[in-house]
């Protein structure tokens, strides 16, 4: 059966209160460069309150991705959670001003939707505190069937590894794309992330198709150096795509390597975001079946556009920069 | 006595929604481009359900100049209503990390804070509506004498005028500031504002020693052309400052008239705040007391940053960007 969606993203849904900071800002709240750190609520509160005046932008990295394969023209779905709040009802416009389908419905009680607070120093690297509140509370439930069966490819968050509920909601997930045909796509997310749960993460590796990672991520997960990381998820999963910052990304089968270059940008502004569009470009160049090096390709292009300017998702329509860097894209 | 606040700014206290839309857009919901409308809470719903996706950044037109007098490294306080929801909490994080003192008690009520959605257009134009929630239920009460009485300068925001409560705060604020000594300023706002209330703000004029204007406000201010309304206004205020967009503004007292050129900026992005960064370098020079030119001059460069990028309020430190073309800043 013809997929409805291209790409099914389940994740934390997130709102970013991106602001900028000096170095000196991260070294005093203690905070691990680069890094995602979860936060309380009373230390949210404390952060916030030292944080410099900031903007606010839906984010949440699988949310982050499904609203670029909207910009890229996909047809796009999204299960996560928000509350029934000012900023709940902010992510929810946005998604589906992206063309994202979007109908969880926000937590009835006293959590806030979650935050996560993007302090980006000048070298355009983002340090984020993230309080998940209401994203906590994504159940099994909410993974609606007649979404999942309709993605040719589902997209699962490493982050929600952390909520222990939230990790039967992956399983019914992963059981029902698989049992409709198609596939399912993981992000590491994090390497603290991947520190936290690495077996279990192993484990999971089994029931995917496609894994995406950065460096610190595939080398935290095996325990290793890049290459032998790379020889070790060869044999986990159909495909692994692994970002390399400014050296581009390469995209493994058991039988092929394909090394990508970045994409040029004249000014990195800040970072936020750049796996996630990265995802983006990949996903939905594999849900039209394009070959693999041309989804990489559109992997490079969507996160140069998110990383040239300040937030988390693209700015300019992925799909017009795509057509004018030659491919066409069909609707 | 010495001032204790360069400026103390009199606002709706407002959030910013900022999208990109298009022309047709506009035509569509049938919005006048660079104005400002006022939309009731059901309008303002039907308005966000169509707008592109957003993001939020804390705005209000006094709002967006106090924060520039802060990034000038000036003193400065703010009185202004919002809710005790998610974006009041935004908004009061936002000044006070600007190093704005902001201590109006937020609305107990069902009102939620003030929104403006703002479309911003290929040209950089920038179209608002504004849904003002509790910003409209500011009160003589809020204005706090001890804050007004140690500004240097007390600067209301036309925009006020609307909310008819509103308008007694104006002349608590404009008696107490010149009863210590002090210097009252006006911003005329919008075009439409100065057809709605061309009277009232006629008679509040002669209260009134400082006012901001574009060439719209002005001319619609006084029925007449340009050249007439500058002569006209030089008899009711010791000093107008009118903007000009490109063309710079115009500094004009009983005796002098100060044409300043704008700043260069490589590209227009969005003009959202242009005209309430002017007022900030026109309102820090003058507390600063330096000359009139200097002071448009101190406008020119708080208005070409703003414009420069996306969102009401500077980016870059103003303080750091008027080092660099020769100014002198005292803290």
């Amino acid at each position: 059966m013809t997929a409805a969606y291209d790409v099914a993203g389940i994740g934390n849904a997130i709102v970013d209160v991106i602001a900028p900071a000096t170095d000196a800002f991260l070294a005093e709240h203690q905070l691990a460069k680069g890094s995602m750190m979860l936060v309380d609520a009373e230390q949210s509160a404390a952060l916030y309150a030292a944080m410099a005046a900031g903007v606010e932008a839906s984010g949440g990295s699988a949310g982050n991705t499904v609203a670029g394969v909207g910009s890229f023209g996909g047809r796009a779905a999204y299960i996560g959670k928000v509350a029934d709040d000012q900023l709940g009802r902010v992510f929810a416009h946005d998604m589906r001003a992206n063309g994202v389908r979007f109908d969880t419905p926000p937590l009835v009680g006293s959590a806030a939707t979650g935050v996560s607070m993007i302090n980006v120093t000048p070298d355009g690297q983002r340090t984020m505190c993230t309080h998940l509140g209401a994203a906590n509370q994504l159940a099994e439930a909410d993974v609606e069937p007649s979404v999942i069966e309709a993605a040719a490819l589902t997209y699962l968050e490493g982050y929600l590894f952390d909520p222990p509920a939230t990790r039967a909601a992956f399983e019914k997930a992963a059981a029902l794309a698989h049992g409709a045909g198609r596939r399912v796509a993981i992000t590491l997310s994090d390497s603290f992330v991947v520190e936290r749960h690495r077996e279990a993460l192993l484990a999971f590796l089994g029931r995917v198709d496609v894994v995406f990672a950065n460096e610190a991520e595939l080398t935290a997960l095996f325990e290793t150096g890049f290459d032998a990381a790379l020889a070790a998820v060869r044999g986990r999963c159909a495909l692994a795509a692994v970002t390399r910052s400014e050296k581009g990304s390469v995209l493994v089968t058991a039988d092929a390597v394909h090394v990508v270059p970045a994409a040029p940008v004249a000014q990195v502004v800040d970072t936020t975001g750049a796996g996630d569009q990265y995802a983006a470009g990949v996903l939905f160049g594999l849900a039209r079946g394009l070959p693999l090096p041309e989804c990489g390709r559109l992997g490079s292009l969507a996160a140069a556009e998110v990383i040239s300017h300040f937030g988390p998702r693209p700015l300019a329509s992925l799909k017009d920069l795509a057509t004018s860097s030659g491919y066409r894209l069909a609707a």
